[in-house]
This record gives structure tokens, C-alpha cells and sequence, in this order.
């Protein structure tokens, strides 16, 4: 007898860290103890060891299968999170020029803060390309009103906005090297990857644990990185050490890699992308059909496909709403403490039932308290 | 039937990532799927949820008591490893002033390494107070031979040096604010911390998983922090955030806040410095009295309670013992690269059980080879 015999599963509907697959917890737990006969749990293992190098290198040889990145691109496993990169990006990329930040959301202006104090240090400057601020962030830019000059260092957009629920469907008219926060939307669908030089993710909502985040580079934004850089903070460091430079997050990358695995074994990249349009698609044609009890966030164009945002006719409502919802076993659709209202962030890993059932309870609660 | 009766268990030495108590593994393993009823696994729990506040709270309460850390000391968890520190440091506490390393080890020369590209960029001054390195890192300076100034920002120092296999047993004359790198020696035994200013040790070796980093650090030295850090590199931020500014490993943190349950559960430091002692003092023992067969690297007044560093009399052999080893489920005995020879790392969790096999292991094989 397995001990997921004796677990309850909830429908969970976090932001980050977010649903795991339940396929890759069991894994998990049946080798916790022993890892395919080494006698020593992936926790214990030296990264040095033969078992984590195979698991290391199959987890980026799976990734590179999965987004099609062919030698150009570098795939670093690093810790710190997207808000390191934050900081990180202009230590190495900025060299004293100009970098233009498009601004679609909460952790778009995060990104610009750490930016700013980085430049005030080292010189340069960063420019907001657009931002949809004062419009309380409900929309991306349309590819003919952004304006990125091709000669800045680089530029900077977040493809989906965690908080605001406002997600890129275009591609950027951009020339200058784009790198982009995909920590909320990476691996989700298929992505033209053409455009970009760098891209960067936080595992804890589309991949695996928190503490391990995803840096895909190219080498000839590398080549650009300036110097003085302590060797941490060089990502050309760690792409000649295949991050190992120091202790990579061991556990963490073993369970991206099991991630990975799944995404495969469903069918890769084309046939999440049904599953997540189908998943966002149920829940916003209960919104649209609300006869406005629920509202979205969101532009229509600009919905995320991984965090739909709503509000209702009032908090008080608000927390009937999320009461009940729990009571059903439907957890975390708060929504974030700076916007209010519901979230439900339906990544990957959250399965189609769990969003049926939410959807249901989402028209039922309507039925019973629309005036 | 528990998952644990199909496993069998390695006597493991690694350097780290290292070994974990079996009751902390089989716990994470039974909790895996669904802690405490919450429906969900600890890695899929937001870290502003009400239970994974208790996992860190908790653990932040526990390893207060393990080592007696007043509200004078943050408890924070941080990422990026020791490795991080070593830049984030004197980025954070050099002001463009001095600061004196302590070079006892090669975890020491690459903190100054750090710490000079960060002075040769923000202005300042790395001094080396002392270093072992013309002697091949075998000893700590005596108290008498080390003279810090006590008008630097700070001193550094690596209370044990994981490679050479060399710790300090005595405390430092310094009345300047000091910072040590306690990854391989935290929570080994009772530490009068009175004389320290900041701790950080990585989690892998004594605590955890890779990918969490413990940093003690106190008010005093929050208070002299210099300006225009990213929020992220700025530790009053997370210490204001109780760990909490971005998403933390929350999974790592879990598992750490396991090990110090267990590690009261024996009886605290006591008990644990009662049996590193045993555990230290038996594989020193058989190298003592080989006649010469091993010879241990550190001199016997800076020996390590944690790592063991020992050659046998040619390189022929040691291949040959490392062979042997292995196949009695003796795992990772090879000295780190630069130094080559052997090393047994024996931190909290290997048993006394694992210390003697290789003891036993170790004469029988001497008796073999001796010429």
C-alpha cells in the first residue's frame, strides 16, 4: 500500500508556490528515501555525484526538448528568484547605458526598482518603455504603440503579470536584446522564443519548488556582460560550471526534472496549451456570463491564461465567497492583498476537474446571491 | 506498510549536500503528499499561508532555542548559499571602509575574492589578516598571532574549513564586529556566540536541503547597512519581512525546521557535541595509531569535528581503499579535487553506526596494506 492512499488532495488554486502534479509527488515520496538504489535520498546527494549530474543533465536535455532551444541558448538552474534577477540583470547587462522596462503589472515595477538603484550605483539609466499604471494595469501595450529603441543594453517586459492577471498574446516589435520575466507563464504553451535573449523564471508555479529559478541566455547577450561582476552574480560563471559553480538547489532541480518528465508524457507544450486554454476558457465564459456578478480584471485581450482575477459585487460578498469556497475544499482564491477581489491561478499543474468544480461553484454561489 | 521498509540506506559522507536523519526523511516522506490534513504538499503552499507560517515560525522558535539566539539576533532564511554571502557582505557592511579575512581554507580565499571585486567596484579596503595558505591550510591562528583592528567594518572569518578539513576551537580576540561562515560547523555542538556580529552557514551540510541559506545576523550590524542596495542584497529588508520580502525555499526551510525538531529530540547541542566528539574522535584514533598508513592533513590542535581529511601512503592506493569502500556501501570518501587524499565528512546526521564501519574498515584495510 502506497501512503498516497491515505492523502486527501484539495483543489488548490495558489498563486506560488502552486500545484505540483500529483503523478510527480508520488514519485517523489516512493524514491524519498532511496534514489533508484543509491541508498542516499536526492536530498543527500553531493552535486558532484554521478546520480545528480545524470539528473541535472537530463532535466536541461528535457527542457531544451520541450521549448526547442537549440546550442545558442544557455539553461541555468540559479537560486534568488525572479527578484534576484531583478537586480542581477542590471549588474551584468546595463554596463552604464540604457534599458527600456515595459510595465504591465506589480512585478514589472518591482523589476524597475531594483533596476534604478542598480543604475544610481553603477550609472545608466532605465526608462519605462509603457506602462499601464494609471489605467490600474488592466492591458499590454498593442505591438504599435510600444516604441523600444534598438540600441538601448537591453529591454525588459513580464509576458504575465501574476497579480493583475494581464498576459502578452503578441509578439514585441523589438530589436534591442529582450529578456522577459516568465516566471508565472513559462512552459505553459508553445513560444515563438525568436525575439528573446533571455529569459527567466522562479520555479514555484509552473515548474517545481520554490528556490530554484530558470535562467535561459543567450550567448550573445553573454558576451555583453560587463565587468567587476563577483563570480555569483556573472552568469557566464555559471554556464561554464553548468550551474554548479557553487551548491545548485539539488532537490528543487530534481523535481523540476519530474516536471519536465510529465510535460512530456502528456504531450508536451502543445497539448498543455489545450488544457490551459480550455482550464482559463471555462472559467472566464463564467465571468462573461455572470450578467456582471463577476468581474474581470483584465482587458478581454490581455486575460492571462494562468491567473484569472475577478471581483465581485461587494467584499462583504467577497468573503461569503471565499468562505464557501473552502468549504467546498477550494483553496487560495484570494486575491492579492494590493488589488482585492479573487484569483485563481490555475498553472499547469492544476487539473481540469479541480477548475469544473470551481467553475460550478462560481455559477451556483451567482445563482444564489446575484439581486 | 511504509515506503521506508523497501529502502536501503547508504553510509554516507558526503561534503555536502550531506546526510539527513533517517526519522527527518521518513517524516517528509509521510507528509509528502498531504501535510496535516491541509490537502496539499508543503511545496505547493503559498508562503504567506497560515501553515507554511507555522513551519517557519516554528523553526525560527526552535533554532532560537537550540542556540540560545536573544531578540538581539534576525533569524533569517535567505538562497544563493554561502557562495552569495561572500559578495552580499561586504556590499551590504564595507562602506567604502576595511574589512580583515581570516583565510584559514579555500572557503575563505574565494570569501576575499568576492569581497575584493565588490571593493574594487564600491570603493573599500580587503585586508588579510591572516592566512594559512603558504602552509597548505593544516592549522587556525593561535589567538596571541592574530591581531584584528577593532576600528574595521568587520572581520571575517570560516570557523571550519570543509576541504582542509580545519576548524577553530578557540574563540578570537576581536572587538570589531564579526561574521563567520558557519556552513560545516552550525548546530554541531554549543557556541558562545557572544563574540559574533553575523552567522550564515548553507543548509546542506548540518541543516538541510541545498538551496537555503541561514543567515543570524545582529541589530547592531543592521543598523550600520550602507545605502542603495537592491532590496534584495539589503538584509533589514528581509529581516522586516521575517524571510518573507520574495517567495523562500519554502520546502527547504520545512525540512531544516524537521532537523532542529530532531535535533532537540536528542537533547540539543550537548548531546550532539557529545557524539561528533565520539564520532571525530574514532577516525582521528584509527589514524593515530596506524603507523603513519594514514596521515591526517590538519594539525591535531585544528582538527575538524566535521571533516576528516586523511592521506594513505600513494595515490595507487587510495584508489584502491576508495574501491573497497564502496563496495561496503562506504560512500564518498574522496578528498575534494584540489587537495586530493581522503575525507570523511561526518556531520550531525551520519550515525555513529556509519563512523564505525569505516573505522573498522579503515584498520582492516591498513592491516592489509602496510608494507
Amino acid at each position: 500500500m502506497s501512503l498516497a492512499a491515505n492523502s486527501h488532495r484539495a483543489h488548490n488554486f495558489s498563486a506560488g508556490p502552486g500545484a505540483l502534479p500529483l503523478e510527480v509527488l508520488e514519485q517523489v515520496q516512493a524514491e524519498l528515501l532511496d534514489y533508484q538504489g543509491t541508498g542516499v535520498s536526492v536530498m543527500e546527494m553531493s552535486h558532484r555525484s554521478a546520480p545528480f549530474e545524470e539528473i541535472l543533465n537530463t532535466a536541461v536535455a528535457d527542457l531544451r526538448e520541450l521549448m526547442g532551444l537549440d546550442e545558442e541558448w544557455e539553461v541555468l538552474f540559479l537560486q534568488g528568484g525572479a527578484s534576484h534577477q531583478f537586480a542581477n540583470i542590471p549588474m551584468a547587462f546595463l554596463n552604464q547605458g540604457t534599458a527600456q522596462y515595459v510595465v504591465t503589472g506589480a512585478w514589472g515595477e518591482k523589476a524597475v526598482e531594483s533596476a534604478r538603484i542598480v543604475s544610481d550605483v553603477h550609472g545608466g539609466r532605465i526608462d519605462i518603455a509603457w506602462t499601464g499604471k494609471l489605467e490600474g494595469f488592466k492591458t499590454v501595450p498593442k505591438r504599435e504603440e510600444l516604441g523600444i529603441n534598438e540600441f538601448v543594453r537591453y529591454a525588459h517586459i513580464t509576458p504575465n503579470e501574476t497579480i493583475q492577471g494581464v498576459e502578452f498574446h503578441h509578439e514585441l516589435d523589438c530589436r534591442a536584446p529582450l529578456i522577459a520575466d516568465m516566471s508565472s507563464n513559462i512552459l505553459s504553451r508553445p513560444m515563438d522564443l525568436t525575439q528573446y535573449s533571455m529569459i527567466y523564471a522562479g520555479a514555484q508555479k509552473n515548474m517545481g519548488p520554490a528556490g530554484v529559478t530558470l535562467v535561459l541566455i543567450k550567448k550573445d547577450l553573454l558576451k555583453r556582460t560587463g565587468d567587476s561582476l563577483p563570480p555569483m552574480f556573472d552568469y557566464r560563471v555559471h554556464a561554464k560550471n553548468g550551474s554548479l559553480y557553487n551548491t545548485p538547489p539539488t532537490f528543487a532541480i530534481y523535481v523540476c526534472g519530474k516536471v519536465f518528465q510529465w510535460l512530456k508524457g502528456i504531450g508536451g507544450l502543445p497539448e498543455m496549451e489545450r488544457r490551459n486554454r480550455r482550464k482559463a476558457g471555462r472559467l472566464y465564459k463564467v465571468i462573461d456570463e455572470s450578467n456582471g456578478f463577476y468581474k474581470g480584471h483584465a482587458d478581454r485581450l490581455s486575460r492571462s491564461l494562468m491567473n484569472v482575477t475577478f471581483t465581485l459585487p461587494s467584499e462583504e460578498l467577497t468573503k461569503v465567497f471565499l468562505a464557501e469556497a473552502k468549504a467546498h475544499g477550494l483553496m487560495e482564491l484570494k486575491g492579492h492583498r494590493s488589488l482585492g477581489g479573487c484569483r485563481a491561478s490555475i498553472y499547469n499543474a492544476v487539473p481540469e476537474s479541480s477548475v469544473e468544480v470551481l467553475a460550478a461553484f462560481m455559477v451556483s454561489f451567482a445563482s444564489r446571491h446575484h439581486a
